[in-house]
C-alpha cells in the first residue's frame, strides 16, 4: 500500500533523493565504497560540500556576504549559539514568543545577556502570530520563529525591523523566496524541507559575526566554521549528502518560487476541507495558518470520533497525523516533498468520513 | 577491482552493516518509508535506540552507574563539554599530550579552570607515550587520549590514576576490552569503529555530574542527554542507526575480546612487514605502537621511491594510505571492520616492490 507520510519531522523527502542516497550507502558512485566510509576531506566530499554551499547560495539568492555552515545539535543549539555567539552580557536581544521553540530559545538566551520578549501568544496557546509591537532599535537583534511546528502558524510577513533578524526556520525553511537583506542569521534543523536529522544549516551576515567577547570555544564560534567551510572538524558526511540531493531537486523542481506555489496549493486544498466539513475545524487564526503544518481537531459534538478517524487514516496508509499533545487532534505535516495526491487522499477520507457520520 | 580502505576515518564499515543500512534508507523494515523519514519519537526509532543503549552497556561490560549518551559535534566537542560539565573556574583538570588531537583538548580546557600538563611527547613529534608523570590526586580528573589517529601511537595500558579518568577512544573504542571503572568519562566520535560520521558516543560515570556551578545551556549539559536518554532533541537518526548495526555484528562476531585478538593479528603482519622489509620503517616507538592506525615511511635511501609505490597501492585498489602531513609517510588504518585478506594484499604488495628495488 502506497503510504502517505505526514510526520512533523523527520519528514518525507523526495522519492528520487531517497534512492539515490540508498544508493550512494551501498556504493558511492560505482567506487566498489560506501559514501559512509569514505574521507571527509577527500575529492568525493569536498565536491558534495562544494555543490551543497553553490546550491544554498542560488536557491537562497543570498548576497555574498553571507555565508552558509553546516552544524550539528540541531536547532536546540542554535537557540543558545545565535546568543553566545552574538550577545554580551549586558546587552539586549528582543524575542518574540510565539510558540515552544520560540520559548525555548528566550530561556536559553537569558544565560548570556538580556532578553526583551516584545510579545507571546502563548495565553491563547500559541493560535496566532502577534502584531504590532514595537521593536526596540538598541537592542542587537530580534529573534523570530517563522513557522511554528506544533501549532500550526506562520509567520507571512516580517516585520520591518530597525536590528538584524534572527530567525528559526527549521520548519518553512526553503518553502518559499524571502529577502534575505534584514536577517542577520538565519537557521534551520535539516529535517523537514530539507534532509534527515543530523544536520542543522545556519546562514549568517559577516557583520553579525566577532561582535561579543566572551571566551569561546572553538566549536561554539560561527567563525571556526565560516573560515573552514564547515570543516574544522568532521563534519556529518551524510546528512549534508542528502540535503545536497534535496537542494538539487529543489533547483530542478523551479526553485523557491515553485514550493511555493506547491505549498499554496496543498494548504488550501487542506484548509477547504477543514472550514467546510461539518466534523472538523481549525485550531488556529485563519490569517497565521502555516502552510506546512495544518492543525485540526473535531468539532466538540463529534469529539468522540477523534480516535476513529485516526485509525481510518492508518488503515489507509497515512502515518504521523497525531497532533502534538499540546494542540491534540490531528496535524498534517505537509513539507515541500509531500504529493498534493496525499494531501487529496486525506481530504477524500474526510468527506468519506463525514457523509458517514454526519 | 575488490577496494582496500585503510582510511583513518571516516572508516571501513562491516560490509553486512553497509548493505542492511543501504536497505533501510530505501525501505525501512519493508514499511513502505525510508528509515530518514521516520519520527524520532516513533516506535521504529525507539527500539533502535533501545538496542544501540543496551547492546553498548553489554558489549563494554558497563555497571549501571555508566550512562551512555548519543551527542554530535565529534571528539572536538567534547574536548570544551568536559571541563565545561566537570571543571570549575580555580579547579584544575590534568592532561597528558600525546599527539594533535590532546593538543587541542588542552587548548579547549584552559577556558573553563586551570590545566595541568603533565607529559607531553610533542618535542619528538608525538612519537611515543610518556610514562612515569605524578598524577595529582587533587585535580578533578586526568585526560587521556587511548589512540592517537595521525601518529599511530597507542596507550596499552592506562595508567593507575588517583582521579577519574577522561578519555579520548575515538580511534580504538571497541577494539579491545577494558575494566571501566577508573574512567569518568570515555568518548569518541562514531567514524572509525562505530558508524558514520554525525554522531559522538560518551559514557559518563554518574556522580561526574552536576559537580560545576557554571551557567550551562540545555544542550550543552550532559544531564540532558541522561535524563532524556538522547532525545531531548532530534537526535542524528541515521548514524545512530548504523552504529545499532555495528554493535549488532560486533556482539555476532564475538565481542570486544574478538575485536581485538583480530586487531592483534592484523598489526602484527603489517608491523612484521614494515620491521623486515628493507625499504620501509615504523615512526614510532615499538613498545606504543598503534593496532589501530600503522604509520611508516621510506627508509631514507629509498626516500625517493615514495611517490612510485603510493601509486602502486592505488593500482591495486588500496585507498586512504596517505600519511598525515605531521608525518609524512603512510598510515594504514585497520579498523575492527578491516578484513585480514587486505592487510595480507598490502603486505604482499610491499614484498614485492622490495623484491624489485631492493
Amino acid at each position: 500500500m502506497k503510504k502517505h507520510n505526514f510526520s512533523a519531522g523527520p519528514a518525507i523527502l523526495p522519492s528520487t533523493v531517497i534512492k539515490e542516497a540508498a544508493r550512494a550507502v551501498a556504493n558511492y558512485q560505482g567506487m566498489g565504497l560506501s559514501l559512509l566510509e569514505l574521507s571527509h576531506r577527500g575529492p568525493e566530499f569536498t565536491a558534495i560540500m562544494d555543490e551543497a554551499n553553490s546550491l544554498m547560495k542560488e536557491i537562497l539568492e543570498l548576497p555574498d556576504n553571507y555565508k552558509v555552515m553546516w552544524l550539528t545539535g540541531g536547532a536546540s543549539s542554535q537557540f543558545y549559539m545565535a546568543p553566545f555567539n552574538f550577545l554580551n552580557q549586558g546587552e539586549t536581544a528582543a524575542y518574540t514568543d510565539t510558540g515552544t521553540w520560540a520559548s525555548k530559545a528566550i530561556k536559553e538566551a537569558k544565560n548570556f545577556g538580556n532578553v526583551s520578549v516584545l510579545c507571546s501568544s502563548k495565553d491563547e496557546n500559541y493560535t496566532f502570530i502577534p502584531r504590532g509591537y514595537r521593536i526596540p532599535s538598541t537592542a542587537k537583534y530580534l529573534h523570530l520563529t517563522s513557522n511554528n511546528t506544533i501549532y500550526g502558524t506562520q509567520m507571512h510577513k516580517f516585520p520591518k525591523s530597525p536590528i538584524p533578524l534572527v530567525c528559526d526556520m527549521s520548519s518553512d525553511f526553503l518553502s518559499r523566496p524571502f529577502d534575505p537583506s534584514p536577517f542577520g542569521l538565519i537557521y534551520a534543523g535539516a529535517q523537514k524541507n530539507l534532509g534527515p536529522a543530523g544536520v542543522t544549516v545556519a546562514i549568517v551576515r559577516e557583520d553579525m559575526l566577532g561582535t561579543v567577547d566572551r571566551v569561546m570555544p572553538s566549536m561554539l564560534d560561527y567563525r571556526t566554521f565560516v573560515n573552514n567551510n564547515s570543516l574544522y572538524n568532521t563534519a556529518p558526511v551524510f546528512p549534508i549528502y542528502v540535503s545536497m540531493l534535496t537542494l538539487r531537486w529543489i533547483k530542478k523542481s523551479g526553485g523557491l518560487k515553485a514550493m511555493q506555489r506547491k505549498a499554496r496549493a496543498r494548504a488550501r486544498v487542506l484548509y477547504n476541507e477543514i472550514d467546510s466539513n461539518p466534523l472538523f475545524k481549525g485550531t488556529v487564526a485563519k490569517s497565521d495558518r502555516s502552510q506546512m503544518n495544518v492543525c485540526f481537531v473535531m468539532e466538540e459534538k463529534y469529539a468522540a470520533l477523534e480516535s476513529e478517524f485516526m485509525s481510518l487514516t492508518k488503515e489507509n496508509g497515512m502515518v504521523g497525523l497525531k497532533g502534538h499533545r499540546s494542540v491534540g487532534g490531528f496535524r498534517a505535516s505537509i513539507y515541500n516533498a509531500m504529493p498534493k495526491s496525499s494531501v487529496v487522499a486525506l481530504v477524500d477520507l474526510m468527506q468519506e468520513f463525514a457523509k458517514r457520520k454526519a
